[in-house]
């Protein structure tokens, strides 16, 4: 088997079999096929597209390039839950702590921020003396233990993903949906967990910028799972919008732990009620709608912000801040911004909001820049409200002043007006199953 | 200006404007783009497809990559010609020696045999002691002296094209028209004719297998060249069947005199005067019909053949050779191959014979295989001819005896047979202007 006949193969239109796709991943993956052999690969894809085989076994054989968690010895059904990538996206904090009350067992691994989005463990890391690195022996004990633990993701999980993602981004070929969708389930597969949910986010702060190109995505991904044998479903929510009124890092761990405690905002309660209540109905085999009583009653009976503070603790954190968030550390600065104009709200770009938010130091413009976890924004006003001219539509949070006028100028064309109150937008489009 | 978003822009199928292939070609030649990165924008190209204003600026940026040779020192108009490879392609060993003697400058650089087809310096390089590579002003010296000079290619001559055809060959992007026709245009221009005429093979034992694609390439190729204001006219010609007789490098230079001294073959002798009537026409701005009948003329009067004996003489050559065929050195041993059936020939696949002639010694398998020269092939049959069993159909040459079994084996399965004598086929099947 040569790679130029694989090449010549898919960039003719043909379907590739199992067994080339194996001998490009692991001959990719262990340096014997060449990175320029890949890249044009990768741009045959790209163009041709990829068949739901070819999608499969590429999803499989990335997965198993490293290693494969083992969840067998937790002796009850694992979920893991994942996000495409949003800003103000603060769900897992909410609905992992959430299922866990309810009895699925969450042994999750979550990355970090990176561009206008954030990410999990950054969040988590907010949080005082919180470790996101356990070994695979402290992951486990604690998920048998309290149900529940997030950590960092391994280095050896999905190798070859990691190897070909890398080489996606400088080639342009990441916004292929067969590449995606295989990208993101050979990790969840390697994660080990029986049920998987994703939250396929669209608008024009995420990837899919269209519901129709996010359905495509998420029918990819549930069907990857499905011929996995995994349980499996992806929810299609609006990413227009940042999602709550909190961007930054300590500031969404705030954002969840009123929403674990009954109050925050609706649209981000509506997220994670729905996510949560398709893990909790995948996992245990209920209804959704049973599933969704749960949830709402381990919202507001406080059993869901009880198994927060427990894996807090356990990994570590300081569990203090989160029973009064006023002892997170606050940023030195703050600036009110005020609207320049009169009317409604009709669109507050997310990605523009997440890129402010980058400025004032609380996200990653390159992989080695570090987070502030105290700078962020709080938003006053989002789509649909009705602001006079003046009143205060967002907060800056910084430490360091000389950060605030760029971001704020960037927050502002994030906001546009209109004379008619916009037409309400769902926040959940979707479920595919 | 990022090669990432040039990348994004010819994969989404829009047309690159000269700056953007200019900052690829100069990027790429100085090793600051990567090869992956070029390799994914190859692919695009091949599958999308290039303008012509994408074709001509890459042809120009290739040509200007390196150096570009100045002939207007000779004084008066120069020709080129050029064949996109074929199995018993001697033409420039007939045409340039006619052209120069109606008094056409031929300043020629060729190559060397890859593959199943030959090269015309391998073919010059079995006349003893004649040099292929002469300095730049020797060679501009014998031109403006005889008319007459054909030399090895320079090693600086489009060197991007040289790079590119490279991570071409290992990525499969070769076989794309914009692709092809730029890189043999780049060459051509940089060696700084004013009149070109490509022979453009086509069937099985070329690299265009339908008239049609050779039609297109010829199309690109032409429209290139009066881009740049050259003269240029291709010639679409048979590759069904090996061109004459003799295949193999002493061997094909022996049948090339006997078409200069109005014998040889047929076939041979057609493409010969067409290619050198169209050179002639072109670069004297004569008629076609009177540049045809000045071409037999120098074939029957021997001023053809005077001339090529002057350029070998001139480039230390042997002309006692020429001027007795005997005298080039034989191969050691000879088998007759004889017909297993009766009937006519239908085919003579021109590759698996080009391939035959490589297995005896006369060609390369890789860059770095040195060549017998008195090695190869005589056909006494071909396409057409009515064969009994038992006839002998060819000869093969070598200096080693077990070269012959494969080879006659490869051989024989390039005939095909018919009961009813075959349809006789143009040996010239278009000519684009």
């Amino acid at each position: 088997m040569r790679i130029y006949d694989i090449i010549a193969k898919k960039r003719d239109g043909f379907e590739l079999t199992d067994k080339e796709i194996a001998f490009f991943v692991r001959g990719f993956t262990k340096g014997e096929i060449k990175d320029s052999q890949a890249a044009a690969l990768l741009m045959a894809f790209y163009l041709n597209g990829l068949t739901d085989s070819e999608t499969l076994c590429l999803t499989n054989e990335m997965a198993h390039s490293g290693d494969m968690l083992d969840l067998s010895s937790i002796g009850a059904v694992t979920a893991d839950k994942h996000s495409t990538g949003g800003v103000g996206d603060k769900t897992t904090l909410v609905v992992a702590p959430i299922v866990a009350a309810l009895g699925v067992k969450i042994a999750k691994m979550s990355g970090r921020g990176l561009g206008h989005t954030g990410g999990t463990v950054d969040k988590l890391e907010s949080i005082e003396g919180f470790r996101t690195e356990l070994s695979g022996e402290e992951f486990i004990d604690q998920v048998k233990r309290i149900g529940l633990c997030v950590v960092g993701q391994s280095t050896d999980l999905a190798p070859a993903d990691k190897k070909l993602y890398a080489l996606r981004d400088e080639t342009a070929t990441v916004g292929c949906v067969g590449l995606i969708a295989s990208s993101i389930m050979s990790k969840k597969l390697a994660s080990g967990a029986q049920c998987i949910v994703l939250d396929v986010k669209t608008g024009s702060g995420a990837f899919m910028k269209t519901v129709e190109d996010a359905e495509k995505l998420s029918r990819k991904m549930v069907d990857i799972g499905k011929g996995c044998k995994r349980k499996v479903a992806a929810l299609i929510t609006d990413m227009n919008t940042p999602l709550g009124n909190n961007i930054g890092n300590a500031l969404e761990v705030i954002e969840a732990v009123e929403v674990l405690n009954g109050k925050g905002p609706e649209d981000l309660r509506e997220v994670c009620v729905a996510l949560a209540a398709n893990i909790a109905s995948l996992s245990l085999d209920i209804p959704l709608e049973k599933a969704e009583e749960a949830v709402s009653c381990a919202l507001s009976d406080g059993s869901g912000f009880k198994k927060l503070c427990e894996m807090v603790e356990s990994q570590g954190g300081n569990v203090r801040q989160l029973l009064d968030t006023g002892l997170f550390p606050a940023a030195k600065f703050c600036r009110k911004v005020v609207s320049e104009q009169s009317g409604f709200i009709s669109f507050t770009d997310a990605e523009k909001i997440g890129s402010s938010s980058v400025l004032l130091g609380a996200g990653r413009k390159t992989k080695e820049d570090r987070i502030d976890h105290s700078a962020g924004i709080i938003l006053h006003k989002k789509t649909g409200d009705c602001v006079e001219k003046g009143d205060i539509i967002a907060e800056l949070f910084a430490n360091n002043e000389s950060l605030f006028d760029e971001s704020e100028k960037l927050l502002l064309s994030a906001y546009s007006f209109s004379h008619n109150k916009p037409e309400k937008k769902p926040i959940i489009y979707k479920t595919v199953r």
